[in-house]
């Protein structure tokens, strides 16, 4: 937890109350006493200090100063093929930590249907990652994710105004063309499944204008490919 | 699973019975059916295809011909900061698939002392971390995996040998200096504890001649940040 993340409505003027698994981090991890200053952030607005203020048997509470904007936003929205639950939970929040505030979890041939149904995917755990993913990068603005199960209408109907005015970049493990390198322009990125996109589904991707890439003669695991891809595009 | 590895040991000629992990893998993950050609590689030996020949209940046979050497190696070698050890487990696994050929565990201020007591960092557990690592990248050759307890004669004792010829980094979150793009030459990344290094060790480090390098403004998780630093670096 590089910053601890409050909602606006837990203010009382510049002073809030912790309790559960913020104020055992700020006890237990941390091992805070009085006085001492802790990164804070308010979601959807500044960054600043939190002084300890009281620390009790359950509960810690802070005098907020906010004094930061949050760092800029990364250059790239991302297409990620839906991986397993517990995967996704953690690239989640990777790209969240990473600055990335545009996420498409899309189907794909190779997608398991079920993972759609699980608990790990409802709005009110995807939430709770993007703050973890949040807490972990030192940011207050959540990213929008949205699920798109149907391949075909996504790429077709939704992608060409999704990725307007960006590079765009489709990686899949048999492409012939080696992730570039930098580059200072917005960019939409497609990250396929564990077992890859199909040949039909990288087609579709490169008739909406993406370049197809690979990391080499490699295979990486989803989490390290997105990172890694992000690392060589960002 | 993107290679199947074997060990020269199991061969019969050309052929080879996989029982276990390998054999369900090849019957239940790919559902490979007799006649069908599998990616395999002999450890420290080359690549090349396996024909199910043969599918038991319980065991698989393939006919191999090797065919091709193993993909490069990366430009880096690693320092790492032992992190826990689940998450040592899967950088482990991420730098062996990323192929990289030469990992140094290290102790320092804030890695916990238990972590070097875990079943989950025997030898042989590190080397199931290891070919996992291959199986993932499609590669044979194992890297070379080192623990040195004792941070200050690691870093002025033995890093000046380890590191002669490579450009060298530090990676911790309050330098100044945002990682470089790209490069050609060898080179040495040190990864400091999730809470980073403290400012005596990166010291250490500056003195050894490693540039010192940050991710920017934001803190990502110990495996996204090697998989994006290796993704910025190689």
């Amino acid at each position: 937890m590089n910053a601890i993340l409050l909602d606006a409505s837990e203010l009382r003027g510049s002073h809030v109350v912790l309790t559960g698994r913020r104020a055992e981090h700020v006890r237990d991890v941390l091992g805070s006493v009085e006085g001492e200053e802790l990164r804070v952030g308010v979601l959807g607005d500044r960054l600043g200090t939190g002084s300890v203020v009281a620390r009790e048997a359950e509960s810690i509470t802070l005098e907020v100063r906010l004094s930061r904007e949050p760092p800029e936003p990364s250059r790239a929205k991302i297409i990620l093929a839906l991986p397993r639950p517990k995967v996704a939970r953690r690239v989640l929040i990777d790209l969240t930590a990473a600055g990335v505030k545009e996420i498409h979890l899309i189907g794909a041939w190779k997608v398991d249907k079920s993972y759609w149904n699980s608990p790990l995917l409802t709005e009110e755990a995807v939430r709770e990652h993007l703050v973890l993913g949040l807490e972990q990068g030192g940011d207050t603005v959540l990213p929008n994710v949205t699920c798109h199960r149907l391949f075909k209408p996504f790429v077709e109907d939704r992608v060409p105004t999704l990725a307007r005015g960006a590079r765009r970049f489709v990686a899949h493990p048999s492409a012939d063309c080696v992730c570039p390198k930098g580059g200072t322009e917005p960019f939409m990125l497609a990250i396929g499944p564990e077992r890859g996109f199909t040949q039909y589904e990288v087609e579709r991707f490169v008739e909406a204008g993406f370049e197809s890439i690979s990391l080499g003669a490699r295979t990486l695991r989803v989490e390290a490919a997105v990172a890694t891809l992000l690392g060589r595009l960002s």
